[in-house]
């Protein structure tokens, strides 16, 4: 009978209004009733993208998108920039070598943001059709600077490529106004829902990128899925029941409004900062998400005990590093539906793990610290 | 407050103890919990398939396994043959050209099977790399003779591709024994399941093709998902809750036994063709699946104005025509969680419908047909 909680980055917790919401028996994705949830829902998106354009559903995980976004609108040996700041950059570069483009690596190393300037001097010495980079990078805890790239590529043949999984829903992705070309995202992150669906939206240019592209794909045709959702549609069988689950959770964030919840946001992601420094950890991200919180273990400490003794001990599931990172970190989640009592509780169980693992700080530090950013607004 | 009933060949009911399951909280996929579903399950998946080889699990509709067997196995120019007697055929020749193979189609008057003699002489006049065949033909309701198809591949260098998203789970398909080298299916169907799952089988033959298969893939990359599945984990997030539903699902079915499963949907699908015959209807499928009936409308009357009715007036979800056969026939579905009496509700309200657009017919016929034949079994 032991509580659980999930504060990883992904998956996330699914409210139990939207657990019920999906238990509704099945309809038929053909059936009207199908068709109004998705009309429904095609709103909600558009406004959750801050975007004109129509916002693609799809049934896969978030890589499938990604891998949709780069097959609909490249071609055959296009050059692109790609910002490997991490696991999931890594992912751009995998998919496009996959898909025999010619990918230009900025290897920014782990930790850190991407530098504008870097990409503008490659683009400079050489144009590329895409940049390629996350919005947050998951794996270390960044977020990368999307508006100041965005304005390097705008009204450029440059088309800016932004794997949004871990951001879309946590702070504010103006697509329109930012002028990004594509943002991908997935159902288990802020979304607050099961994973397997992925999100695609396209600008202008990119839908004009997407005449010309000549690379192989089927299952992932963007072409004919935007023909079919503007008859509120999909091309092949949608996973229905998340999609319900996606209309009750759209619908309950609208209500409360997607700038309180950035905010809310923000503040979590202040308190879950300020616990860590008060317990004198040093941040692993230097420019950190408002999605996650990277900390770097402390001395003496190896950052998978950290991870184990809160799943198997406390009852907590974080998450810690990947690859490079591995045992050198660990990794807190604030996002979607994590309350900030959640947050408190797992730093506390963070200050009894730490403690119990012989590292030495103040008792209660990090928890009076979070409470006290908390109060703050 | 009217009770709604789904008589569609995919997506078909889902048990509410698996909506239940489904409910549970979502526990992160890397979580040691979540491996061991993914061991059980595999090994449920190995029973249903009758084979030795791993089922891998994808998050995508069946679609995605399609193409993912087509891209993981073959190479460019490659000649297949696409056995195309409806909508779902197209859709392996579909995805051959898209991907650069040569697609030689057989075609097949819509309503019948195969003849494995005209498969045959294909592959005599010319070798192909692969034959591509569905099990059952959604679209017409027609099943296609797989084994004597399989008797034809097997041992040579050619391999046979079976999308068996209708029919996996319905009638026995045993993959090693019949020697079939690539099958995939989706959760839609017989598996009770809503969709977002697809599972896909490779014989030794194929995965041997796998080594030199020169296609592009990232998402959908069967080596690397072999090579997680064998520790019970994914490459990519996959569909959590869908999985765990899965699970419920296959321990319930084990329970039953699939010979007994099998056994109760060929009754059922000779109790619909009864009340068909009764009704003095034509069967639209020369060869008739245990998934799905598939009748002609009676003259004068639009198939669609029947699914209409059925769906409008009586709260029941039965399937129409697709493209040539739209508004000329009318399916039923009667596989998965869809019982005895459903089926007997079905043909009372198609009765209504048929008498309410001026069909003549001795009132009951139907129902008593289909009731006679549910008793002898």
């Amino acid at each position: 009978m032991k509580k659980k909680y999930l504060m990883t980055p992904g998956p996330t917790p699914v409210c139990e209004k939207t657990l019920a919401a999906m238990t509704e028996p099945i309809i038929h994705h053909r059936h009207p009733e199908f068709q109004g949830i998705l009309g429904e829902v095609r709103e909600g998106l558009k406004e959750l993208f801050q975007t004109k354009q129509e916002v693609l559903i799809l049934c896969s995980s978030g890589t499938g998108a990604m891998e949709g976004s780069v097959v609909n609108t490249l071609s055959k040996g296009d050059r692109v920039i790609v910002v490997r700041a991490g696991k999931f950059g890594e992912r751009w570069s995998e998919i496009g070598a996959a898909f025999g483009l010619e990918v230009e690596n900025i290897d920014v190393p782990w930790g850190q943001a991407v530098d504008p300037a870097e990409v503008a001097k490659r683009l400079k010495d050489k144009p590329a059709r895409a940049v390629m980079v996350q919005y947050t990078e998951t794996s270390t805890g960044v977020v990368h600077p999307i508006k100041a790239l965005a304005d390097l590529t705008r009204g450029s043949d440059t088309l800016l490529f932004v794997d949004g999984v871990t951001g879309v829903g946590v702070a504010p992705i103006p697509f329109d106004e930012w002028g990004i070309d594509v943002l991908v995202t997935g159902s288990q992150k802020a979304l607050m829902l099961p994973p397997g669906l992925a999100f695609a939206c396209l600008s202008d240019k990119a839908w004009k990128a997407a005449e010309t592209s000549n690379l192989p794909k089927y299952y992932f045709n963007f072409k004919k899925e935007l023909k079919k959702i503007k008859d509120n549609s999909t091309n092949y069988t949608p996973a229905i029941t998340l999609i319900i689950g996606l209309r009750e959770m759209l619908a309950r964030v609208r209500k409360t409004g997607f700038d309180n919840i950035y905010a809310d946001n923000a503040r979590m992601a202040r308190a879950a900062r300020a616990a860590v420094a008060a317990l004198g950890l040093e941040m692993y991200a230097k420019a950190p998400s408002d999605a996650v919180t990277a900390a770097l273990a402390p001395a003496g400490v190896n950052g998978q005990d950290v991870v184990k003794i809160m799943r198997d001990v406390h009852g907590i599931a974080i998450a810690g590093g990947q690859d490079q990172a591995k045992g050198k970190i660990f990794r807190i989640a604030h996002m979607g539906y994590i309350s900030q009592w959640d947050l408190i509780g797992t730093i506390a169980a963070l200050e009894t793990t730490l403690a119990g693992l012989g590292y030495k700080f103040t008792a209660g530090a990090g928890v009076t610290a979070c409470l006290a950013e908390l109060q703050k607004s």
